[in-house]
């Protein structure tokens, strides 16, 4: 029986059908797979509160995309952009240092932190417009807060969820940007709302 | 001949290949038909100035999607959301009254200007997670600037691109927000970078 004096900050509701129809299960807390709990996949979702990141796959593997609180009636909804196409999400968890007063990163040209570099704490649709000096970073570091990065402007494509609590906010080279990452083509980069 | 000394706040070359190859034009003010300059349709494209409304169809109809500075190796990437299938941009014009600093609206939860309202100079990935009441907008007048609206929060789905000095910035009920839009549903907001 819940505890009526528990403040939730993270509540997604899943259910295995689109348009929140069929089998349905509330999460408080992360979900290694959520075929444990009978479904197949995740076809539509609510996130009542706080922001989480979804992954094709269990374990926290394959593409990964960021969720915000609202309404998300199929996979096409919340799989991100037509640039590749998402059919499932199966593992999901929340992203705890979220903030979106309180957000810094430092962007690198070049892997290891070498060559020129940015100092982020707003939204950029499109790096390039901002002075960037070209459509790559090849590294970067997540002082505070949390970023989605995306391979091209205005938050299309690819997403990769950046946190200072993972990895120690450490980004070497693009390999460490995602499982899922092919290349350090990132054209935009925005703050993840708590 | 170019006169050197005019400054061009605009420019984007469509190339009729992906992966800017094949045929290609530059184009510093609005297209009304691509076709009129032998292309099929734009696969690939390049913003290198100011911001721009893509439109499936010609006469700027159909599906519109907002296109800011940067690379667009094929329809998928500028297209937007895999919500929809965008196969082809047919028409596009610059996006003149985006200014990133000075962006003001205000959402009415009802048709009319009725109902609810919210001011708005900021980028909101998720409208409810800011406290807006529901998953809808009913209608929206913009003040300065331009911003684009979504179906889905984390800026997915439909786009309706808004504007101060189109349709004198007043939107009276959702059939205006766009030739495509279906429904009212609208749950990110952000501004459109110049």
């Amino acid at each position: 029986m819940e505890n009526t004096f528990q403040v939730h900050f993270n509540k997604i509701i899943v259910y295995d059908e689109e348009c929140f129809q069929g089998r349905h299960h509330e999460f408080t807390s992360e979900c290694c797979n959520v075929m444990e709990f009978g479904f197949e996949t995740v076809r539509s979702l609510r996130v009542e509160s706080g922001a989480w990141v979804g992954y094709e796959h269990g374990n926290y593997q394959g593409h990964q995309f960021v969720l915000e609180r609202g309404e998300y009636p199929q996979c096409d909804a919340f799989g991100g952009s037509n640039a590749y196409h998402i059919e499932r999400m199966t593992s999901f968890r929340p992203i705890s240092c979220a903030n979106h007063r309180e957000c810094r990163m430092t962007i690198y040209e070049r892997e290891n932190y070498l060559g020129r570099k940015g100092e982020l704490s707003d939204d950029y649709p499109s790096l390039q417009a901002m002075g960037w000096c070209n459509n790559e970073v090849g590294s970067m570091r997540v002082q505070s807060g949390a970023f989605v990065c995306y391979q091209f402007p205005g938050y299309r494509g690819y997403q990769y969820i950046m946190e200072c609590d993972r990895h120690c906010g450490e980004y070497k080279y693009f390999k460490e940007f995602g499982s899922h990452c092919q290349t350090p083509q990132i054209q935009s980069i925005r703050r993840i709302q708590q």
